[in-house]
């Protein structure tokens, strides 16, 4: 059993899946099993109801469901991020709450936004994390993503990160993001307790370098970023860069061919999981898409494929 | 009393807004005024849980509350159009039927959509389309509009239009909508039972003339919005271009300065509502953006300076 | 004869439109004449080679074509302003130099952008217009427009406007403009020499309201304009309003409806230029546009319909 | 010597860095030598004047210089594709036929963009193919980049491919590539000469898969894209796989940190150029950034390292 991670968090934190069932329901037992094959496989945390856990399909209810399921089943044997992004302050603060009073060890967030076009200005985006904040007494990690549509400049988050009590873990997922974690770190010092990669660990390395001390990524193959990030922080550099190599094609293929139904496929793939279903109107993965993904898989071995059969 | 219409619908049916007390909270009292005043201001439907009215600010719980509030309270006076939009077929679905339930003239539904970047293609929107048809036995009315960040060519609309039953309405609300109405019209033919205007009726009389039949505009004139609209459907399009050209200003300044936040002021304004608070993060109106807006309403008498008073 | 303004500059400055012959090519007699009719409708100055002169669609040297034979032709009439916006610095205070050698009285230069995806980060869009300011000694216009997909802050504006020599003239054509500029003079105070409106006029008296001072707007009808301008800049507000409120339908047709064709098909009807020609890709305005435009137009009397019968 | 190869063109077709002199002016000794280390390199033919060649800083005559230099060095040793992407048809057509007298073998071109919100219905982007394609002889490859802004779908491209005369190559760089390669073989057949990858090798395995049979890369490691290639194209999969594993944390880097700066980064410390200059307002590589480059590709003894030394 892995030990929980002490703050700050560090290491290996995936996102879950949400699992549904054949005809797009949730099925709790497969989600149970999910979340105990990630822990198995080496996660040092979890994060849930993110964006590769198609929270764009759930309702409130479902959400809920998810979360109290997942925290209750985890138990403190790892600490769970609960992703609580809503456009309203109030209701991101409420879901936040929520999550802490349910054993969250953090909640993730990114800046207010709706479809291509509602967005808010800095001030307003400042007063919705200063609004969350003041909600609850654990971290907050700003998820700085293209999806939110919302440019976040490094003086701003330094400035937050300074400013806003609850507000110090963040997941850079824009591109280059080497170098504004760089740049956040420099700017921010010890303010940024957590600088974290986040895109499937597509650019892990270079993000190392520029000093995260995280990565969320995919769900399907913690084993092999532990192999990666533990020699790193062992000191070991040079295996660390040789595991990555390893690893890349996978993670590059998840990256750029899959997306959020990779996680899935491999899960179904080693029994893990009973559905890959994504929700509707999400396509399932091409045949050739997938068989792609499994080749590339295998020849990796990881924990997924061998941890249901 | 207004006599409500009958299929096809036709005419102006502003979008209500939600209102909120001055922390935030429902409040519902000034929810059934501002229906009323709409109502009596001319309205000859209504639309809920639009954009304009902040629904992304809502809870699933919020938006049942608000839908079955003004359901019960218009009780039949005017058509009621529930907007509901969401990524998950099954979601929409079951939004749309609970509607139909509640007393729904029709909902409103955007192409699944979520953040700047994701979403479906084309086959895709396709089957959500017809998933939520299949769920329901009122009609849909496909919201084209930019926050969806998804280009919905006239051949795709009018092939659904042709194919999914009960996908009958349009609400077009992107650039060079009269041109786009025009084009709709000649492809979907009688399977367009509803082309619409939307936008705050700025480009209303260009969009007549392409052949609109109905009007989503902003809740706080239907009066004004009447007088262009009767005029011209009674075959006097003089009569309709000068009280276009009155109203313009105002809906221009609504649409170019003010946005959703038009209509709370109005209404505040006029004593419909107690309280024209946004929910945060969003910021209210600046104070010389909302003196030009009374100002330029002032000049034309509309009923929402004058109901409540 | 129009008296060219003094510095500042003030006033209805249109966009002229870059006039070609029915198979494309420059017609620079038709140039000369359009020119002459902006001028003699009242424009207080010019501006060449925007984007509402399809200036995306010249090669450098009809770039430079056009710009020498207006200037020649205009000879000082009035102040004119050349857009001369280019990715690279160099190119971009090369063509700046050229420009005020030949005589232009400023330039207006977007900041670096390529397609939808090429930008540069804000210290390097600052060193860009540095990089064109030393190379000139005449203004420097910033356009703020959603084209060059770059958002400006107002800070970022106001610092500018300080440190930067030339740069002293802001052309705002972003949603809310009335408010940017507002927020603009307020920031940067004497280094704001001329916060100017944008996009056709359609918030020009907000515009006006928040401290405007020039207007940069379509080439069709700066008699129009005129009427709005001069009775605000005479301090009789009421006489712009009204004069506002009669020409709002052509400007909102022109902005929502027709965009850059709007001015080439009143000066082809009214018989100042011979061909109305969109270079290639650019289709031609649909008829039924093309006669909603005229018949709008008509009831204004605009001298564009008069000017070469 | 390379072979030239045979139409239709196959391989590995890297684009050309413009080069640059220590104050961003032309440096054509400098543009020659990295043509020639290319074609020592490996590479089966050139691409000059793309988006990473930095065609957007440079003037017409610039551009026109690039080209006669580079197509009169080459001198049919490979062939050479020539960007001449304008928004114009008429200018397109005309860059398009100068390059062809100039000995390109093949002319690529981006549909009609102009920043970030100019673009022409899809109607209007096949006559402006079409209008490209009349003009030549030799064959035109569609950039289907997300710099274009415009949406390009698979039964838009393979109609064109059949009924648009030079049309034949594609060089798919969206998202799921290999998806979109696929379907485009599926629905064009013979009329898809050349379907291409792009996007610096990221996705090259899956875009073999998928039928790609060229490949448009970065310019630093023509030999490195050939080891994968050449297995993958004579039979020997197992080795394409094993050559991709190697080189992808190279090609990963350049696509996630460097863009076009890497391959100018790489030149300049193997000695093939004086200057890794890119022209302003762009920024010189971090330190940081670009030792990361180098280390990672001198793992891999790149010919481009070696070269100049």
């Amino acid at each position: 059993m892995t030990t929980p991670a002490k703050q700050p968090y560090k290491g290996v934190f995936p996102v879950a899946p949400t699992v549904f069932d054949a005809d797009g329901r949730l099925d709790l037992a497969g989600q149970k099993r999910a979340i105990d094959f990630m822990i198995d496989a080496g996660s040092q945390g979890l994060c849930i109801l993110a964006n590769f856990s198609e929270q764009f399909v759930l309702t409130d209810e479902e959400r809920d469901t998810v979360m109290t399921a997942v925290l209750d089943h985890v138990a403190g044997r790892v600490p769970v991020i609960v992703t609580t992004t809503h456009f309203s302050t109030f209701v991101c603060a409420e879901r936040s709450r929520r999550a802490q009073q349910h054993g969250a060890a953090m909640v993730m967030v990114m800046p207010p936004y709706h479809g291509a076009t509602f967005r808010v200005p800095e001030a307003a985006i400042y007063e919705f994390y200063r609004g969350v904040s003041d909600a609850i007494s654990i971290p907050i990690m700003v998820q700085d993503a293209p999806v939110a549509g919302t440019p976040l400049s490094v003086p701003f988050l330094a400035r937050m990160a300074k400013e806003i009590g609850n507000l110090s873990y963040f997941k850079i997922e824009v591109p280059q993001a080497a170098a504004k974690l760089r740049a956040l770190i420099e700017a921010g010092g010890e303010a940024i307790e957590g600088p974290w990669d986040g895109e499937e660990a597509i650019t892990l390395l270079a993000d190392l370098d520029a000093g995260a001390t995280g990565a969320m990524t995919g769900g399907g193959y913690p084993d092999g970023i532990r192999q990666i990030i533990d020699a790193y922080f062992a000191g070991d550099r040079a295996t660390a860069l040789d595991a990555y190599q390893r690893w890349l094609p996978l993670i590059n293929y998840e990256n750029r061919q899959c997306g959020l139904a990779a996680c899935k496929v491999l899960m179904k793939e080693g029994g893990v999981i009973a559905h890959e279903t994504l929700r509707s109107p999400q396509l399932a993965m091409h045949p050739a898409t997938r068989a792609g993904l499994i080749e590339i898989a295998r020849r990796l071995d990881p924990v997924v494929l061998r941890w249901g059969r």
